[in-house]
């Protein structure tokens, strides 16, 4: 195993800004850092004031910056320049700093296209995707991009389904009635940790008649959605998985180096212990 | 031993700024983290671009900062308020972040003034101080602060020294020629590690004639002068000791703990053989 060596002038600093800081990234990070040997250290931060926090992201040459809820866009003119991930859907969640200049990505969104590629999901399986916040205009663009013309944007949100879908030129529904499809993608809270915990996103009969069910619900790994969806047969995509797929992706930008897949899921695993 | 928690989101950031970051503030910090199970973690840092650095200390609520050459003035108008003892000398070493708050220590001068304290020098001892520069200075008003009246600057520079010996009521003279005292300091790079290694600051008949000897050189740990005086039988202050006891300073502002005399000379030798 490489040594990792002390902390020093020369270690390198990546963090992640947030409202309310999760763990995942902190223990993730520092697992990598530790078991590859790399000179860098990994800390969550939050702050009331965006344009400074991103000011001394520059001018102290922190490498890298996850940013999540409720800076995603705000973020965006504080940067100086952005890759096509962030442009794609005008969303950034991760911030890589080149001797002060400061370039945004969405490593949610390149997780989930790769996520999509690696089950084999063909652009030609219409979907269903309820939803219409940042992480579903992310899923949608990631679709458009990979060539799918037919979906439904499914979201009682009116305004937002309707603009989403607009967006990407694909159909607007409020509610699932009468609506089938082999691709079947759940973006929101439904089936997360907390009240709707126990609420299927998709009912039993879309299920069985589904080929692919992908739910960005990450936490828990096994969403409701999820274990209806294995036990009755159907390719399946976690949010737990694109969670992971992102932060590697971030990992590689901020290091230049890509775990092993079995390190990853090692890290992954260390992390979600948190 | 106390277990120190793995990083995470509470964990409290403390940080320096100079243009060539040391090692021993990152060692020292880290090593009492480690041993006082404090969750923070230390990260030296140098900057470009000080007032976006402040402003990102600010804003990300890095609990505090080490500041060092050539930003000791210059950071001032960047923060909230002075305490006493950045105030006497206007330069700041230290800033503690009380929830967004800035406040400007310096924590060399508090340890000048408790090593004089501590080596029982009288404030009735005149003395011969060489130097004119920022240590010097602070060297100088830690005298007048202890009540001392009578006592020269040597220093070749007749503007810096007699700016410095004018601004606390001191003499000046060029050099040494026909001078003589109880106490003498060197706060010139006399006898420190490089060119000068080898030069005694004072000559032998004034160290044999003096009752104190202080060296602000921290490096080596026991200069020229302070084997010269040691040998002689006299009190010896060290830079060496200057700089642990400012650094236990710090530690004590940015953590609320003042570690143990043995704790702290453990943590002094660990970050010398940085």
């Amino acid at each position: 195993m490489p040594h990792k060596p002390p902390l020093g002038p020369q270690t390198r600093l990546c963090m992640s800004l947030a409202a309310r800081p999760g763990i995942f990234g902190t223990r993730f990070h520092n697992y990598l850092y530790e078991r590859l040997g790399l000179d860098f250290v990994y800390k969550a931060f939050t702050t009331t004031d965006l344009p400074a926090a991103i000011g001394g992201v520059r001018a102290l040459g922190i490498r890298g910056c996850a940013i999540s809820m409720p800076f995603k866009e705000q973020v965006i003119p504080l940067l100086d320049g952005l890759e096509d991930s962030a442009a794609a859907i005008d969303s950034v969640n991760t911030i890589v700093n080149d001797d002060g200049r400061l370039t945004g990505y969405n490593t949610d969104y390149t997780a989930i296209v790769q996520s999509l590629d690696d089950a084999g999901v063909s652009p030609a399986m219409p979907f269903l995707l309820r939803g219409s916040g940042g992480m579903a205009k992310a899923v949608a663009a990631a679709l458009r991009h990979r060539g799918h013309q037919q979906g439904s944007i499914i979201a009682r949100n009116a305004a937002a389904g309707q603009a989403l879908a607009g967006l990407y030129g694909f159909d607007w529904h409020p509610d699932l009635t009468g609506r089938t499809a082999p691709l079947l993608i759940n973006v929101t809270p439904l089936g997360m940790a907390g009240p709707d915990a126990d609420v299927l996103a998709f009912p039993s009969a879309l299920i069985a008649a589904a080929e692919v069910v992908f739910d960005v619900v990450a936490l828990p790994v096994e969403t409701p959605l999820v274990v209806a969806a294995r036990q009755a047969g159907k390719r399946c995509i976690s949010g737990a998985e694109v969670a992971v797929l992102q932060a590697v992706e971030q990992f590689a930008l901020y290091t230049g180096v890509r775990p092993s897949a079995e390190l990853m899921a090692e890290a992954a695993a260390h992390a979600r212990q948190g």
